[in-house]
This record gives structure tokens, C-alpha cells and sequence, in this order.
């Protein structure tokens, strides 16, 4: 079954709305074995509607409409439908009824515009929203169907959960789709794509690679009879792309680096302080935002100038001989850390741009370091890019950092 | 200029991902005086993405278009390209001599297949990337026009604010729609807009109201024959709704409350010291995003537990008579922060969930105080809300006290 969504709205097309409509029913009909091929955003004009949706109806088998159901002059969604396949709208007493309930509940009466709320054509059934005024429509014609729902997210979603999606299982038949996806850190794009490019050319299970914010994703997918089955399939092909990769893989789903880091620290019971300058707070926050990661976080010195490195026991010598940037500096402020905040790990970042003058390229450098019982550990990276996203990079370099040396020095 | 956007990824079929890089472009092309008519998101398919070409060529001017330029096979909005204007890719030396000394200067070598991000087809221009490897396209044909940028948002806007807008303007010509957005903290959303509601009457300029993440927004939009006019007709109506909010309206556009606090800071020539505690660093993460607050900014303590907070010159009888999350407590903390760090004022915020057992309803507390020379000043707010989302509210709750006392304290 090929479908495609469509999305109504003029603020949509002005940029005043994000669309999240579509992704969600984009998530839920892939898990429901669907294949979605296109996806559109269309204004309040039923000639481009109308136009939209002839293209629909001659490429797909299912659309998914949201929005355009409402009451006023602008919304069209009905008369479009009805102008495609040359049908009629008609006022349902039954529906007219409850829409008339629906304004007496809340102590209103009814306009009488919102009448076109209560309207069908033949080839359509009602389906009924229990929080709102707009039911919507299942059109069903020629093999084809139409789904055309409420634009409000939360009447969209009740509707398309309870209402649509048991009646489209039944109609997509059978097979379910399965996906877990990789999170990788410490190795770029190209690299990962050409170690796992064994693995890409099969159909079933699909892996696919995504360069994203937090690392590479490496997205497994499988399909089959039913859940037993498509998660065995997915698990043969992560455990051969985490033998490839090995510790570089972060984490599954929504984990994040924080969330990674936080449940090795729980798990080794080992407490952290952190101290940072060009971040400004950010290392701190981002481990802070895992409930695992704030429980072992003791402290934080955020110490953005030498005065203040200095205050909280970091040599003047060191950063004399080596400069601010240096794998020397962070190792010693990772030291000051875990003096000051007496705990078992201390970590710390620094960064900021180079270069320029002669080559007229500045590139950003992020120098990470650890201390704990073992001594000193530390990394530099260099990016072009700004310094925005340097000091993102760098939070992501430090928890890096700390994540490797606590899978190293606490297995069980 | 009819225009449309289209967004190439497959994950944006899946709903894997949200497309925001389309309502950034439909904003800025309506304020452009570019009408936008239809979005729509592709997946990384050759066939379907030469149709969805196709199609907005005959019924297009102009085609934006963001994703599909990486190196890998996937990545296929250059051949979609080529194939729609049946003209040839060829490799550019001098681009490949850029692609490759990108390389070099991260200290890798280049893959071999990144080469296609070196070609350009007779009709098409390169569009530098300071950022990234792949180069934008400008295609001008047939009186159209198509511009391909890379999917990465922060790699896209920065080539689409630079190099590609002012040449759009040019292109587009008469008539110009110019909007402000004056943003605002401490007021509710309906509260703004029964202020406002005879400014709304207008058509020409509009007003709108928005409640997003970072208080209310009130945008204010004009259509004119040129720049000036539309600039003067906006602040007419910015200087009424300034009038009106006074105070509370924080800043303008892009502008943030880091931005308003670290302008005042810099201004008064003020230093600030901050201690946090459920924050982690969020509070100070935020000032520190601020070019100016960076440099009035002379640290951050981050003490998430009593000990550490006593260690850091927090009275332990304050804590014991009023509890953490107490007015007392977050002052004495901002005295602690101020005397430690040696500035000039002392910020610090506290914040945790209340209630639950008896009323079933759990609600969020966030405690500001700020110490400066007058002394202490310190505010209680409750929400209804995640624990997450209450982290976020209390560090906007203690900008907003530090600017509105910097406001009263410090006017030139």
C-alpha cells in the first residue's frame, strides 16, 4: 500500500508552524507496514488542494489528510474532496445533531456556519471526535482511500489512534516493521558508511547511516510476520555492526551521550566534578540532564578566565609554558576538579577558534581531559566551524572522552 | 516570483525527522515578498525527486530546495538536477582543490566518492560552504530558478542568510513585506492579547500574538512600496505596544534574554557571579551564550547538594530554618556567589517539585534571588509542569529578575 500525507495550512506555507503532523503519521504508518512516499504542505485554496489531491489519488493508494475541517470559509478540505471525485456534500441530521449537543455542553449556541461541520458526500463515512467539533472523514472509492482529519495535534492524534489506525491495519494486512537505531561517536561518516557497507546491500533487514547533532545513527529495519521475528532479525545485524565498531557505539534509540555516561557512572559508583571555561556551564548541564548523570555529578566550576583557573587551583606555570589551549591546561583543571570537589573523576573542557591571520581560515579546538586514580588522560580536536558549535562539539569531545576511559576501567 | 521548498531525506518520509529547515525558508521568503505555494518533503529516490522537479518547474519560479547534497549514494539532488535540465555533472578542479584542502586542514584524507560534491552542470553555479563540504547549488535556466543547499540546518541558513537572500532580493524586485517580533516575559499569553486587541483590528500593519518557549511573542508585519516605509509603519505600532507592555517586553527578533541581560550587563559594566543548584549549569550555559554576558560573566559554582553549597559559603542554619527551596536560602546563595567570584552582583536559582500525595497534583517551584549593593532581591514561582521543562522556566525566571533590576538600577 503506497500512501502519502498531506498537511493544510497557510501558516504552514508563511513558515509560522511547524508541520509535526506529518512526521508522526509519517513514524506510525511506516510501523504499520505503510510506505510512505511523498509528503506536502498545501495552503487554504481549493484549487491547489483540489490539484494536490488528483495527484494523490492517481499515485497513491491512501492519502492522510490533516487540517482544514474547521468551520470557516478558509477551510477545505471537505470541498475538495467532494471536487475531486465529483460528489456532492450534504448536512447528516444525525451529525447535525451532535455537533448542536457538542455548542450546548459548553453553554454555547451554535453558529450557524459550523453547519459544513456536519456535511458528507457519499463515498464518505464520519468518523467521530470526542474533543472537538470537527469529525472526519474516511472516503473510500475505486480501491483508494482518503483519511481526512483535524489539523489540532491533540484531536489529530486521538482521532488517527483510536479511530483510524485499527480500521488501517486491517485494510494494510499483514507484517510488521521493526527499528533500532545505532548511536556512534569518534568516527566520521564516510568511515562508518565504508565499514558497513557489506551490510547495506541487504533488503531485509535495511541499515541505513545518518550524520546527525550527536554522532552518527546507524538505523536497523526489518520486516516480518510479526515482533519476535523482526527483533531477531535486527538483533543479528546490530551485534555484527557493534563487533565492527565496537565502543564507539554510544547508545540505542533515544539514549544520549549524557544518558551513557550517567549509567556507566552509576554503575561504577564513581562521583564526578567538572570544570570548564569556554562552555560556559554547558558540560555540566548536558550530564545534568540525565537523572543517572545528576545523582553522581557532585560539582561544577564553570572559570571562564585565568584569575579564576587560578582561584581554584590551577598553576600559573602550567598555563605560562603551555597556553590556555593545551592538553596540559585541561589535564591540570581536571586535576583542580577533582581536588576541589574531592571526588572520584574530574573532567574538564577548553576550547576556542584559531588561525586566520595568514591563512585566513580559523578553525575551532576543543582539548578534553580526565583525571582520576589512574593519572591523566586528554584529547584534542580540531573543526571548522563556528564557535557556537565548537563549544557543542566540545561538551560532546568530553563526555566522549570520559565515557571510553569508564568502559576501559569498569566492566563487570 | 511563485516559489516552492522542497526537502530531501528519507527520514523525513519515516517521521524519523521534523522538517524545520521549510517553515525557516517560508518565513524568510515571505518576508522577501515571495509567495510560497507549496512544501513538500522527498525521500533520497531519484525517480520521485526528478517528478517532484519536474512538476515545480512548470509550475514554479523559483525551487528552494535543502538536503540530498552529501557524498554518498543516497544523496541524489544533483543528478535529480541534471536529470530535469538533461545537462551533464563534470567535476570542477577548483572545487575539488577546495573539497580537498577541507580535508587536509582536519587532518584527514579526502574519500574518493566526496568528489561528486566537486561537480556542477553548465546551468549551475557554485554556492560556497565555509562550514561544510558540500557546496550549494544556483541553477538559473528558462527564466527559473532552483537553489540547493545542504540539509544540515546550521550549514543550510548560513548559506541561505548570506550568499543566497541577497541575491533572491534582487531577483524578486517590487513591493517588500518587513515584520519585527517584540518578545516578552512575566505576562500571560491572553493577558497581552486583551492589552493589544485594538492594535489586532489593523490590516495593514498586522499583529499577532504567539506564546512560545521563550515568553510571548507579538509579531508586528507591513506591506509597502519600499523598506522605509514598511520600517516606519512597524514602529509606529512597536512604539504603541511598547507603551502599553512597557518593561516587560525583553527584546526584538533573534534577540534572547541572554542577549537583553548580557547588553545591560555590559552597559552598567557590571560583573556577575552565579550559583545554581537543579540547573546544572543551564543558568550559566544561557548567559554564557551571549557574546556580551560571556564577558561580564566571571563564573559559576554549580553545587547541586547542601555540602557542597556549605563549601561554597552557604550559611548551613539558613538551609536548616527555611529549606532549599526558599527565598532565604536562593539570597544566600546569591551572596555566597558574589563574595566567592568577587562581582559585582550575585544571581542564583533553585528549584524542585512540590506536592503530589494529598492533592494528586504536582507542581514545580523556581526561587530567584539576586544580591547587588541595594541588597537582596528575590522572586517564587510555581508551575505546572515537568521536572524538565521547570529547569527551563527557572532560568528564564532568573534573567528576567536580573534584567528588570539591571533596568530599574542602571538607565543611561
Amino acid at each position: 500500500m503506497k500512501s502519502e500525507i498531506m498537511s493544510v495550512g497557510t501558516e504552514l506555507l508563511l513558515g509560522q508552524l511547524v508541520d509535526t503532523n506529518a512526521p508522526y503519521l509519517a513514524e506510525s504508518l511506516s510501523n504499520l507496514g505503510i510506505d510512505v512516499y511523498w509528503i506536502s504542505q498545501v495552503g487554504d485554496n481549493q484549487e491547489r488542494m483540489t490539484q494536490a489531491l488528483r495527484r494523490g489519488w492517481d499515485r497513491s493508494d491512501l492519502i492522510v489528510i490533516s487540517g482544514g475541517l474547521g468551520p470557516t470559509e478558509d477551510d477545505l478540505t471537505r470541498e475538495a474532496i467532494a471536487d475531486l471525485l465529483g460528489e456532492q456534500m450534504e448536512v447528516k441530521p444525525d451529525l447535525e445533531a451532535e455537533l448542536r449537543a457538542f455548542f450546548v455542553r459548553r453553554g454555547r449556541s451554535m453558529p450557524e456556519r459550523n453547519v459544513k461541520q456536519a456535511t458528507l458526500i457519499p463515498s464518505a463515512q464520519a468518523i467521530p471526535n470526542p474533543i472537538g467539533t470537527a469529525p472526519g472523514w474516511w472516503v473510500q472509492r475505486d480501491g483508494r482511500i482518503i483519511v481526512a482529519m483535524p489539523g489540532v495535534p491533540v484531536e489529530m492524534k486521538r482521532m488517527w489512534e483510536q479511530m483510524v489506525v485499527p480500521r488501517l491495519a486491517r485494510a494494510a494486512g499483514s507484517g510488521i516493521i521493526f527499528s533500532r537505531t545505532l548511536k556512534i561517536l569518534g568516527l566520521g561518516e564516510s568511515w562508518v558508511e565504508d565499514e558497513l557497507r557489506e551490510l547495506t546491500h541487504s533488503s531485509n533487514p535495511t541499515l541505513a547511516t545518518y550524520a546527525k547533532q550527536d554522532g552518527i545513527h546507524v538505523r536497523v529495519t526489518a520486516k516480518a510476520e510479526n515482533q519476535e521475528d523482526a527483533s531477531r532479525m535486527v538483533a543479528a545485524v546490530e551485534a555484527e555492526v557493534r563487533r565492527i565498531l565496537g565502543e564507539h557505539v554510544y547508545g540505542v534509540d533515544d539514549e544520549t551521550v549524557s544518558d551513557a555516561v550517567g549509567r556507566l557512572l552509576a554503575k561504577c559508583g564513581t562521583t564526578l566534578g567538572v570544570m570548564e571555561s569556554c562552555t560556559f556551564g554547558e558540560l555540566s548541564s548536558s550530564l545534568g540532564s540525565s537523572l543517572e548523570g545528576r545523582q553522581q555529578l557532585v560539582g561544577a566550576l564553570v572559570a571562564p578566565d585565568e584569575g579564576l583557573l587560578r582561584h581554584f587551583g590551577v598553576e600559573p606555570e602550567m598555563i605560562a609554558t603551555h597556553g590556555m589551549l593545551s592538553e596540559e591546561t585541561v589535564g591540570a583543571m581536571a586535576t583542580a576538579a577533582r581536588a576541589h570537589l574531592k571526588t572520584d573523576l574530574g573532567l574538564a573542557v577548553v576550547c576556542g577558534m584559531e588561525g586566520g591571520q595568514e591563512s585566513g581560515q580559523r578553525f575551532g579546538v576543543a582539548c578534553c581531559g580526565v583525571h582520576g586514580p589512574r593519572g591523566i588522560a586528554a584529547t584534542t580536536n580540531r573543526y571548522t566551524t563556528t564557535e557556537r558549535d565548537l563549544r557543542r562539539r566540545a561538551v560532546l569531545d568530553a563526555m566522549d572522552l570520559l565515557r571510553r576511559l569508564l568502559l576501559a576501567d569498569c566492566q563487570d
